[in-house]
């Protein structure tokens, strides 16, 4: 794709943010700040989004079925399980006089979605043989936060993946729910920041009274901390380590919590009423958990931990394109004719290209942007180079003459 | 996919509701009814939702680039351009008085995305070498309709594809707009309503002072009324008819109105003064135009054309499955064996498939269930037929036996 059609202005001189992922995603034009807490993703930036979201679909077909619920909610499916009045919620009204005269209700703007689903799945699953299953979604999600800050790390409005499963028994509900938490370790895996998420153990929240897990990335902007037993790969919340554990061995560390699971048991069931019938003809409740990641919050994650003073360092699976092309030499139609060759080559072969073929730019000003937005791979054209392309990974200091089949191999893998 | 996965519940007996497709989806189990005018998308629902807003997307990426804006927005946006107080804006704020005394704050939830475009566009592409250039979106609206009725047709909550283009001149705009609407005729076409939707002058709305243009679609549910003149394939509104032309000539039909293109000239670029340098250096105002297409409201005219008294006939390009396997004789080991080697070849061949093999549901279910489902491809497992499939398509009364290798190149095809 050409440079031209996207809509991206970076700006390596922009205004320094509340953190890195802010100050870089709007340096490197993937994001634009609508209000506090609210971004709008540019082209760049939801290809990025985009990326994230489909490894973490993938994942997740293996447990569930995708759908889609809705924003708004009549406020009764929040009043039969007594959320009706926590904090974080938002709530829609008509926003005019003539128009509130006319329909005065106001509806919840869904903050999670478990008031929704459980009457749904109510209606239709109601058979020992409905169970268990499992439905998801990837869909935005809105918190009234007093302080929205950390860019993509604390928004009002923001992406998630929620998965709920529905079960007859709590073992057959632990059963999977140990399996979603391994299939969450390959999605972080995937994401390339497996290394440094860590499973604790929290308190529910507002979701349950029982116990629930958070996966927690170590992040210098991350709101949390926990004490991490790096050797055995294991980290604690910081109230169990007060309660059960020696501090000593472990290294505090300030991370973000990037999903968490919740094994919800039988509190929204019993709230609606959900049973089903049992093998006997028995009304039984029927168990749940849920599952979140935040998708839009592991965005501004990777941008904390993967990063240099020059900008973005994008894993190559979320770069929003693999190659970025800089022809420099605009001036040179040998330059021009070699570089419209090699982008032929790199879409032939279905390589995604982001290609800067500005002419009145600059070679600083071109290669400065390309670090800024922070795809791994660059071809530079600046000179005739025959069946050769110049290289650059972008954490490299210098480049190399490859083959393009070569190249198109290295980027693929 | 088996049956058994998805969150189906079919409904024969289901409540008839005020129109044909929200009679039919949830007879169907593709939507649930959420609150007046909000529906969750079941799986099955999903996947078509899905491919409809696939083709958009598709048609879409050929003259312009696909972002993401935010549903939430300060209302000072909106206080600009003068529409902070037009009767469908949603208003978000704090649903209990803690959250409101903290952040006594009240938000537009975006109807549309004028407000939100024009300012970002503005600081990113201000020179003549910037323009033209357009991005679009695929996402949720929410208008405050004092009534929603009709299913998918007019909701309070639903999906949207919105384009927004920008140019240096009127000339250029205009030229731009005659290329989208091109593309549009294209979108309607591959999503099967091509030949009943036609383009009709209106007024601009709420939208812009100039006239503008809409694709209405014949629909008995449809709200509007377009005068027709079929033999040209032209339409006329109302009240163009009313002052223009003598209505002897025309047919007149209720329509539904699934597209929308709006040349929007300088409107919102001068409420907020957005203006590009020109080769001169001189400031002018950028000429601007949006398009809108409802995709979810798409869905819904599609099941209000396709249906008979059965069920959904869905267009092969957006039935949730290409092929419905049923399963019949469950008791005999020998169908039961066929159905598995039948279901493995075709998911060998990528072919995508619903597979009923539920015990305990009598051949009569399954098969009225496959025809509220509507999937055009049905193969019916009931006796062993060696090389060959029973198939059905979903509006022939007999069944044919062939080759698998046949089906997957007629279901392809």
């Amino acid at each position: 794709m050409r440079y031209s059609s996207l809509m991206i202005k970076t700006n390596k001189e922009a205004h320094e943010f509340d953190s890195v992922n802010a100050t870089l995603l709007q340096k490197g034009g993937f994001i634009e700040r609508t209000m506090a807490g609210v971004y709008t993703y540019l082209p760049l930036g939801w290809r990025v989004l985009n990326k994230i979201e489909n490894i973490i679909r993938e994942e997740m077909d293996k447990v569930g079925t995708e759908m889609l619920m809705p924003a708004l909610a009549p406020r009764q499916l929040w009043q039969q399980t007594g959320r009706q009045d926590i904090d974080i919620l938002f709530m829609a009204s008509g926003a005019n006089e003539a128009s509130i005269k006319k329909n005065n209700a106001s509806y919840i703007i869904n903050p999670s979605h478990e008031e929704i689903i459980t009457p749904i799945a109510q209606k239709i699953k109601t058979s020992y043989k409905d169970l268990p299953f499992a439905v998801y979604q990837i869909q935005t999600k809105f918190r009234n936060e007093e302080r929205p800050k950390s860019g993509l790390l604390r928004g009002r409005e923001f992406r998630m993946k929620d998965l709920y499963s529905f079960h007859a028994t709590e073992e057959d509900m632990l059963d999977f729910y140990e399996k979603v938490k391994s299939v969450y370790v390959k999605i972080f895996d995937r994401l390339g920041i497996g290394a440094d998420t860590f499973i604790t153990q929290a308190t529910g929240g507002d979701f349950t009274a029982n116990f629930s897990h958070e996966f927690q990335t170590i992040c210098e902007s991350g709101e949390d901390t926990v004490y991490i037993d790096k050797q055995a790969h294991k980290a604690y919340n910081k109230e169990i380590v007060d309660q059960e554990v020696d501090k000593a061995n472990f290294c505090a560390s300030r991370t973000c919590e990037v999903g968490n699971i919740f094994p919800l048991g039988t509190k929204y069931s019993e709230a609606v009423g959900y049973t089903y019938t049992d093998q006997q003809g028995k009304q039984q409740p029927v168990v749940m958990a849920s599952y979140g990641i935040g998708s839009s919050r592991v965005m501004g994650v990777l941008v904390e931990k993967f990063n240099d003073e020059n900008g973005i360092i994008w894993p190559a699976q979320v770069a929003p394109f693999q190659i970025h092309g800089v022809v420099l030499n605009m001036d040179n139609k040998g330059t021009v004719t070699q570089g419209e060759r090699v982008l032929q080559q790199l879409e032939e072969n279905e390589i995604e290209v982001l290609w800067d073929d500005r002419s009145g730019v600059s070679a600083g000003k071109k290669l400065a942007e390309a670090d800024l937005i922070g795809i791994p791979w660059r071809v530079v054209v600046s000179k005739k180079t025959g069946e050769q392309v110049e290289v650059k990974q972008r954490k490299a200091t210098e480049t190399k003459l490859i083959n393009l089949e070569e190249l198109v191999g290295q980027v693929n893998k």
